[in-house]
């Protein structure tokens, strides 16, 4: 049986293609925080094919920001599609060859700000569950944000907590950032490394540089701190997971003179960790490498840390890769490596698997994806939908 | 014989007091490079009193600095009084007690910037030297500077190099930069250690740190050449000077975000090193340290270096300690430690020691000095010039 076959035919009346989606999404100029009325867009089309859709607005940071979480079908098996709408910056507009919120499509790409993180993606997934209509047995939904660019306090993580409060049932999920490294098929993410960060300051006394014992110099100490944080690797990876990895990204003292030394100095450092590490155990080897070095400091881990997590091989894990390997002929990577994305609040409601476009110009200048990229990850994303309520209603 | 007896009486008339002098002087505004007066107010004093100045302008930093060069009598030995007219900021004139122009007195203290560094023993050498009036055998001159607090480009090295072209010997110096950590005969300098800055530059490549196989982070590196650069003492000291030192001032990176590894990063670094230490051998050292790491970076060593010096001990360097004990019945230790000074240049001429007020209030708010250690120091010098036309002339 596959989906087509279970779709009322009364609700796929004109769906529009990804493209024409993805030009009309990069034309809403959503950079964070502002909406620009793409998140509206979407919800006037899921609720103009049956969806229910609930706009969820949230302002912790003082600025309003828009969420949907949009239904059709009814019970288990629910399958979500899951994505952002905004956009990081333009930059310099003078530096596009085409406007970065035009859309523009020009020798078989489409141009814009989005295009491949991730606009291209929704209008995807959005122009694929449409053409499905309304699952048979289960649910079709989609959670859309538009914080995911930014500090992200007040999109997908605040969403997952109305889900839980509302005791509404996902069972499993596809985020469609970018997964490609260079082509269509490379690779799947089925997990994400964690991320922590601190900032380490070491106190010393101000002094003339000519009276070294009026003074008490903090850089010495700090660097011998930065040396015991690195000396060593965290770990060697783990079965699914490359290593955890800590970089110390910024020294700074601020000192313009040469005849002064300083009373502090600090060092900024983030982690991607693995599963082999908790974020209590993380924080715990971080001190205790510190306390190596018998010194006095202070150490304050930042807001925003993450877990690790890992989608089990199974079942969902292998119809996503089925489905990629069908449109692209390759059996796509399973990859934990790369940066943080939304999976993370997502993965405490169910599995969730990432699979988008070809990442290469993403946040860059004339970002774009090309038009056939599109049209594949419209046929996986159907594939996915087909087999999905297949095997699992 | 004293010098008194030396002295012709007709110039001897309406000599004013160092406190009269000190105040008049706290009163022309003269914060580097502004001359505010002040030393054409010296000028005039020196011109009404007989002596021959020289008004020697130099502008390499596109501002006129005036100094002077003023000289009484004939031939050798020449004694010059060097000195400054030229004061730091008085930063907010409003947390000052008393105005940083006003040369107020009060409670026996002359308030005001630049009492203490230096226009006090600048009044106290003026009022002593304008008394003794014009040697019989010998000479009696003036080095004073507009350009000593700021970047010292067009001051006393400038006046230095004028006299070398002129033909102009000094035989001995005395610089009037306070010298009493504590109180009137604590201390006097025969020596300076020099001074050496250099900033050590590490490049690595830019990337997002959940992809560090893309990027070469700068900071360890960093790190390490900055272990290589402190990890043992320079020295131990020598037997006038105690041991160099070298202080890492500034580590500066400016990343500004978590998720990112810089392209980049600086150590700046000061070294105040004793006479075990040339400029070149030191260098030789520094580089010796940082390519025992092993690893890739810039260093640029800074304008402005500066050697060592030691003025031997001998008859020039007791009749100081002499005269000094014999006003303040305590023998002044023979101290080589602090900053740098205008010696660094005069020793190029001439045998230089330095003895001034005392330093406490220096570059403070509400700088002030007590009236009694100026008169103290003006009967100082006094002794310093009979004694010196006694033994030298």
């Amino acid at each position: 049986m596959t989906a087509d076959a279970s779709v009322k035919p009364e609700l796929r009346a004109n769906v529009p293609d990804a493209l024409t989606l993805a030009a009309e999404l990069i034309r809403a100029p959503s950079v964070t925080p502002n909406s620009g009325g793409a998140l509206e867009l979407v919800a006037r089309r899921l609720e103009a094919s049956g969806y229910h859709v609930e706009r969820l607005t949230f302002d912790s940071g003082g600025v309003p920001i828009p969420n949907i979480y949009a239904r059709i079908g009814s019970g288990s098996p629910n399958l979500c599609f899951a994505g952002h709408v905004d956009v990081v910056p333009e930059g310099d507009p003078a530096q596009w060859q085409h406007g970065p919120f035009a859309g523009t499509v020009e020798d078989g790409k489409l141009y814009g700000r989005g295009a491949v993180d991730m606009k291209g993606a929704v209008a995807a997934f959005l122009s694929a569950a449409l053409a499905c209509g309304r699952p048979e047995r289960g649910s079709l939904s989609f959670l859309i944000t538009g914080d995911e660019e930014g500090p992200a306090l007040d999109g997908t993580v605040k969403v997952v907590e109305w889900l839980k409060e509302k005791g509404e049932v996902i069972d499993h999920c596809v985020l469609g950032e970018p997964t490609n490294p260079g082509a269509m098929g490379d690779a799947f993410k089925v997990g994400r490394r964690g991320s922590l960060s601190g900032i380490l300051t070491v106190k010393g006394v101000q002094g003339h540089v000519a009276y070294p014992h009026l003074a008490d110099n903090p850089i010495p100490r700090l660097v011998k701190l930065v040396g015991e944080l690195t000396a060593a690797p965290l770990d060697h990876g783990s079965d699914f997971f490359p290593p955890s990895n800590l970089e110390v990204v910024s020294i700074d003292v601020g000192n313009p003179v040469f005849n002064l030394i300083p009373a502090e100095a600090t060092a900024r450092f983030n982690v991607r960790f693995n599963d082999l590490y908790s974020l209590e155990t993380l924080k715990s080897e971080i001190i205790r490498r510190l306390d190596g070095a018998g010194l006095t400091y202070d150490l304050a881990f930042q807001p925003g840390a993450s877990q690790s997590f890992l989608t089990a091989p199974g079942p969902f894990v292998e119809l996503v890769a089925d489905a990629v390997e069908a449109e692209t002929g390759r059996r796509p990577e399973a990859s934990t490596s790369g940066g943080t994305s939304d999976a993370r609040f997502i993965k405490d409601l169910c599995p969730v698997v990432e699979f988008g476009l070809v990442g290469q110009t993403m946040h860059k200048v004339d970002e774009a994806t090309p038009v056939a990229d599109l049209e594949v990850l419209t046929r996986i994303y159907s594939r996915i939908i087909a087999r999905y309520f297949a095997a699992f209603a």
